[in-house]
């Protein structure tokens, strides 16, 4: 683990929430993305080393939205950088977490992302996110 | 706001979830504290520039037991680090969020403290925390 890539928070209202947390961090998003495999849109804040990531559902059955009917919204997931996933996860597993893919796959923002179940880390979701490698065309 | 200070998340059993976390992150807890005024005993972890507070609750009916009854362990708060806790504390009031306590409380980890309502942040308590500064004796 390197440090707290982004914290993810889910939300009903996707532009709502933009203009709230543009005024309680007091700087704009600066960045909106869909991830269509998800069920999710999403969009990212700049908190000095940190990113602060809203989610809002695009689909009935997505995730964020199965997670906002049993919890509410709020805090989602905790996203640690990390350098070599597949290597992390491996570790982690060795340490008896459940991980909830072993096979790493795309997220937001150009990342290569695995999830630990919250059942095994205190009911909080952990994200496992690297750099997605560029690939020359 | 300068960056986030730390992630606080109540646990059941601090014991238990300071070892789970020395797995989760590679490191140990750094340090231990009580904080009698609000029901609860913390650990830290430091990771990058950031910090992880595991929370457990010492009286029943302390803000932490309270959250823990009603959403499980997890994700209770995100703490912004300030250089200015009053002046952000009119900043926000006047932005229309609820501040839940006007004037500044003592926190662990020698912080001066203000929370925002989680009704106005999208279910998310927010933290204010300044360093406390040191009184000459």
């Amino acid at each position: 683990m390197q440090k707290i890539e982004h914290i993810g928070i889910a939300v009903k209202d996707l532009k709502a929430s933009n203009i709230l947390f543009e005024k309680l961090l007091g700087i704009p998003s600066y960045k909106e993305e869909e991830v269509a495999s998800e069920g999710v849109k999403t969009s990212f804040f700049m908190q000095g080393p940190n990113k602060i990531e809203l989610l809002e559902a695009t689909k009935e059955d997505s995730p964020i939205a199965k997670f906002i009917a049993k919890k509410g919204e709020g805090v989602h997931h905790i996203a640690f950088a990390v350098d070599d996933i597949v290597a992390e996860i491996t570790r982690l597993k060795a340490e008896g977490f459940v991980v909830l893919n072993e096979i790493p796959k795309k997220g937001a923002d150009n990342k290569l992302v695995a999830f630990l179940h919250p059942k095994g880390t205190n009911g909080t979701l952990i994200e496992l996110c690297q750099e997605a490698p560029t690939v020359a065309e």
